[in-house]
């Protein structure tokens, strides 16, 4: 039985590809009236260039029901367009043991998600639900993207030796010990390319996934050399707003999938400069 | 226009009641097959003892889109049941920017929620997207009713005049900052007393939502003498499995209502004794 970061490695080696798109459609972005159908324009002008896709839970359940019935047809699709992708229920949920048991079987069973982003801030022990099922994958959500990631995950804790460190250091070494399944990942976002290269530091063997290039300013270059592995492998990279909303008309798909190619190809091209491309 | 702390006060006084009852439905242990039955007759039969019910997502999601509808369907029933009560979405949700927004207008704008708990670990920019509308409130997570709780919550950071505090309390002095729209409150578990008192000292005025008597553990005693403000007001005390599995027979609306009751008083009592009980 393959372990879930097995699967993303083979995922990543299907279409030579560490890319991700982000599925979130905004209402007031789409250049037609059903997210099912804008999803499904998007996958398929991108199925090969992508290692992974992932639905933001927030924008489904701001439509109401058509949203949900969106994200269920988007995940079918993905599926049969994209047989080879791992599809990321970016969901960010914790909470306390029947509660967290609760949300894996929704996310897994329900959705049939490969795998999750999780909110430690319960501590380990709501972490421990959603990794029983070792072909399913949990990133826990390390370092935010955002500036106000500092507030919380930045402060200095003690930590080995009475030392101080991080927490999000203190949550990667933490979650380093928890991770022999190969079914544990992180979130570090590519706007905090130190916190990355830190966290890479500490969990060599961990996939990554890393949000934040685009819309959100990381720099693709630093996103990469600080977070893949030594084999330039088990990276995440999810650009979301750029992909999707490349362009606003009629030629969104075209505009996708030139984004995507891009993306995908520059990623590929830091990877050689590094001697680690496909072979 | 009244704040939410102004309407929690109010639906307290309605029903001379600290209580709110957690509407977890669990397949496993449904007396009846339709967990939208259950929570219509749970309501109803508790309805003039509480002063607010509180649907766990994480129940609902895990039955897929018929748990989504029976949910549509409770938060109804609630407003018609009883329509003096808070509604809280228990979702512990986190994310950043578009994403939070996106999250807030889902529990606000399309469950209709009265509030809801929110998981701070991204940093206070991802709470402040919760916070626009002064209508609605926000309790954040601040330390958890479960043993976990301690491995991030409780971790010492530096605070005022470097002197070291626990994380939660930092959290709970940040929230207070924020918290004069009179739309925001914390969640403190009753299985943390200490914490709790500790919590409820630096924010006078602030509602608390108190999970974990019960089926948890948590003192009865402690959490109102701890959790209430000087007026003996603005505690919100959740019971969930151990009133709405008060039975698993046929009588189960009954052994629920006897249950709530008996919880109510207490709570009272307790509020007496402090000289603090309903005029």
């Amino acid at each position: 039985m393959s372990t879930f970061t097995d699967r993303l490695r083979a995922a990543s080696e299907a279409t030579h590809s560490l890319l991700c798109v982000g599925l979130d459609p905004d209402p007031a972005r789409l250049p037609v009236r059903d997210a099912a159908e804008f999803n499904r324009t998007i996958v398929s002008a991108t199925a090969d260039l992508v290692s992974a896709y992932k639905p933001n839970l927030a924008f489904y359940e701001a439509m109401g029901m058509p949203g949900l019935r969106a994200l269920e047809k988007t995940v079918q699709h993905i599926r049969n367009a994209a047989p080879h992708s791992i599809i990321i229920g970016d969901c960010k949920r914790g909470d306390i043991d029947s509660s967290a048991a609760a949300y894996a079987t929704a996310m897994f069973d329900v959705w049939g998600f490969d795998c999750v982003t999780v909110n430690p801030w319960g501590g380990m022990d709501t972490v421990e639900p959603w990794l029983t099922n070792t072909e399913k994958g949990v990133f826990i959500w390390c370092r935010g993207s955002n500036r106000g990631a500092a507030d919380i995950q930045d402060l200095a804790v003690s930590g080995v030796g009475n030392l101080e460190q991080p927490l999000y250091l203190r949550l990667a070494r933490r979650s380093q010990q928890r991770a022999s399944q190969g079914n544990l990942g992180l979130v570090v976002g590519a706007t905090a390319p130190q916190q990355l290269s830190d966290v890479r530091g500490i969990c060599p063997d961990l996939p990554i996934l890393i949000p934040g290039i685009g819309a959100q300013g990381g720099n693709l270059t630093d996103s990469v050399r600080c977070g893949v592995d030594t084999n330039g492998r088990l990276a995440v990279i999810n650009a979301s707003r750029s992909v999707i909303y490349a362009s606003s008309g009629s030629d969104y798909a075209s505009a996708a999938r030139h984004a995507a190619s891009r993306l995908r190809d520059e990623i590929d091209a830091i990877l050689d400069a590094m001697g680690l491309g496909w072979k």
